[in-house]
């Protein structure tokens, strides 16, 4: 009996996914607390319910991550890629019944060729070595050789006297995230940011310490032969321009064993990447229109532009994936909600924000219509904790529409201080409320701005969890009258 | 008490690893059934389970891959890396203590340059390709372009017309190992024996079609965006010669996205490879020699090429680690076992069996000397099932053999049917008594023939498991006096 009754459940999903039984949907969704139908009225839980199991069964979210890894694929800021993912979103957002599309000009100031990068240890036993130009590196005008020299960190690095120390040297920074341990209270992937110091201005370092050169272990969580690119935070005046690169995992530690032996390790590197001039880009918005109208939406975030050596699936086909999919969902109901949602697809968050910025700029004086946001930048997991970043007398609310996503085994944390994630931090700061959806990212670091972030490193099951939760969320948030600021 | 009892057994371990308490050491093998002392003595039995536990808490195996795949890396044959490990595997075996040590020249009639490698998709979606040219395959001549034409398997390839069918097209053969199921009765890895077949006679097949080049789905487990490389079994006379490449996973994965669109998919591909003329390799031998002299011998096999894009760790650093370090702590004992021991490190395995065709050759009419062989050539992982291939009288005493490594976590197959693996097996073929130890190879055809074979994906505790089943067994095989053809 127990069995039959646990596949009765599950034919039930499938048939009221179809059919449109509402109170079969919330019979399934026990044990959660009841909603307060004071806050939450008990027709938009019971179609919240209908939405959130809809979308578990929906694949358009991962859908939408093949197209766009298939169609368009690598989509740097600037690229030709970059073009094609602009005609792309557009027509995609109008395939999915978005009411509103369109683009908003985004201006780069420079663009950049990566060209090639090759590398090959000379001595004292000769190897090829994987490497990659960092983002908007200079090329090395031909075959650059020199010692290495290793730094474990940064910091390291900082500790050598500025001057000539490092004169025609290679300097090295070994630093490897995987193998950060998190002091406590440190968030998960802490890891990550103490790796992008030296990814964004060890160049300049390094330079004003004479290096010829820098090269640091990629900054990720795998140990596969490959290098994750990334960007720097640019050259400075008066300071040389070395090229930059990260080498892969395995090569770093094959140096390091070579270094061990006590012997000079005499490194060759070739890149012919190069900064270019400005170039245009775009920032493009689908939006679901309310059906009271107003001025004021909720806003779903994710970037369309990706690093150029992979195909851009977990980052951030995903968030694009999700995003688009959560929104369009919402947009198969009976009906629109009471308020418009709008999907902001940014340009350039890998070189630093330039897509979010320049909204910010067109939007500063519409902050106000912001209602809430959210981001996704961290691949397809599924949620694990729900913070809201709201004013005091929304907390209660949003925990009241927490309890409906509770079920897809996502925690609630009452520390009420989250910004949006990526390119949504710069609107959170300046006021907007937000809501943070903290994902199972434990193998995002692997394939992160690597070749190896392709589509088949989707979890379609996962990326439905994810994408079930905003839908179900953004939906009764759009549904009520509630000011998130308050 | 039982949880101190757990940690004095530990600490016990260590002690009698650097004091010798050998009945200590018989005592913490329990439960074992009792061995047969009139087949192995009392005290061969009790040096057999030290050499076992010391060989556990010994990283020789391990410093022995990381020195090959370090100073070394990459060794093709007939390549500067296969002159350098020839010199590299001698002075190792002086260091470690062996007692003879020499090559044996070994002729290659053809060598072959591997060049670059480039393919992109041109449309209906422009998307760069990793590719790697298969072994021996002749080189584009400059940009090839046609347009792929999809077979699931090399059968669904034969089942087209032989003439001009495919008359300017790239055949592509997309069969996944990673999908494949094995049949009952197959053993676990069949899948990779299906796709050597188009690995190995694909490009001949297409070219009697009128194809312009042939690329296959890498043969592997995995799906990280690295080709699988591997040898073809040569070109054929009056066929045409045409150029045969493996493409990544994911790649394979876009390829079959796109064509489920339905639009012709056109590919460019550039390889530079090249077949060249003739070159000297050999074979290295280290000797353990025996106490009682004599002309018989064990041998220990493992193969001392790689392929040239990782730096074969698994492939098969793990075998000549694991070998070297048997033999070097069996010499290392009290005494010098009854028998002499060889580890035959041979040359061009991944081409075909050149180094072991060579020595059998050299070596036919001494066949009778080879008085059991086993080799390593699937990683680094530990044992699961040993499997004898001896005379039937030898089979109850091979079994006692068994019962020293039982502890290890090995099992006992009665089949008695083994051959020696890899190029030991041309040496069983040829009457030679065998031993095969099944080992765990999950993860071997994730890395095996790409670039990311490499020394961190060796596991150091898996390595000392694996050396200490050989080196007990061969020790204990050493002692005995016993035909194992019998």
């Amino acid at each position: 009996m127990h069995q039959d009754n646990k596949l009765n459940g599950a034919a039930t999903i499938i048939l009221l996914a179809t059919s449109g039984l509402i109170m079969a949907a919330a019979a399934i969704a026990a044990p959660a607390q009841p909603v307060d139908h004071a806050i939450v009225p008990a027709e938009v839980e019971s179609a919240a319910i209908l939405l959130r199991e809809r979308a578990l069964l929906d694949n358009l979210s991962v859908d939408i991550v093949e197209s766009l890894t298939t169609e368009v694929g690598p989509r740097r800021i600037g690229t030709d890629g970059d073009k094609r993912v602009i005609a792309w979103a557009q027509a995609k957002f109008r395939e999915l019944g978005f009411d509103r599309v369109w683009i908003e000009d985004v201006d780069l100031d420079r663009g950049w060729i990566r060209g090639e990068a090759k590398a090959e240890i000379l001595s004292p036993y000769p190897h090829n070595i994987v490497l990659t130009a960092l983002g908007y590196s200079v090329g090395t005008g031909g075959d650059l050789i020199g010692e290495i020299v290793e730094f474990k960190t940064l910091e390291d690095l900082e500790a050598v006297p500025e001057g000539d120390s490092l004169k025609g040297k290679i300097a090295f920074v070994s630093y490897s995230m995987r193998d950060y341990v998190p002091q406590p209270g440190e968030a998960e992937m802490s890891g990550y940011g103490i790796g992008t110091r030296a990814r964004g201005r060890g160049h300049v370092v390094a330079a004003k310490r004479g290096a010829a050169a820098i090269i640091i272990r990629s900054v990720g969580t795998d140990t596969n032969r490959y290098a994750h690119t990334g960007s720097g935070y640019g050259y400075v005046d008066d300071v040389a321009k070395i090229p930059a690169a990260a080498i892969s995992p395995p090569d770093a530690m094959l140096i390091q064993n070579m270094l061990k032996r006590g012997k000079p390790v005499m490194l060759k590197i070739n890149m012919t990447s190069e900064i270019t001039g400005p170039a245009k880009s775009a920032n493009i918005i689908g939006e679901i229109t309310g059906r009271e109208g107003g001025d004021d939406y909720l806003v779903l975030g994710a970037h369309i532009d990706s690093w150029d050596e992979g195909t851009g699936a977990i980052d951030d086909g995903a968030g694009v994936g999700s995003m688009m999919a959560a929104a369009a969902l919402i947009g198969q109901m009976e009906q629109r909600p009471r308020r418009s949602i709008r999907v902001l697809l940014f340009a350039g968050e890998e070189i630093g924000f330039y897509g979010v910025r320049s909204y910010y700029e067109r939007h500063q004086n519409d902050m106000h219509e912001h209602i809430l946001g959210a981001e996704v930048d961290g691949g397809g997991g599924r949620i694990h904790t729900l913070t809201s970043g709201v004013g005091e007398k929304s907390l209660a609310i949003v925990h009241e529409m927490y309890k409906l996503i509770a079920p897809l085994g996502i925690v609630w944390s009452n520390a009420n201080d989250a910004r949006g994630a990526s390119d949504m931090s710069v609107l959170s700061k300046a006021g907007m409320p937000a809501l943070n959806f903290s994902q199972n990212s434990n193998d995002y670091f692997d394939y992160h701005h690597t070749p190896n972030d392709t589509f088949d490193k989707i979890v379609p099951e996962d990326m439905r969890y994810l994408t079930a939760a905003y839908a179900t969320l953004f939906y009764v948030a759009a549904e009520l009258d509630v000011d998130f600021r308050q």
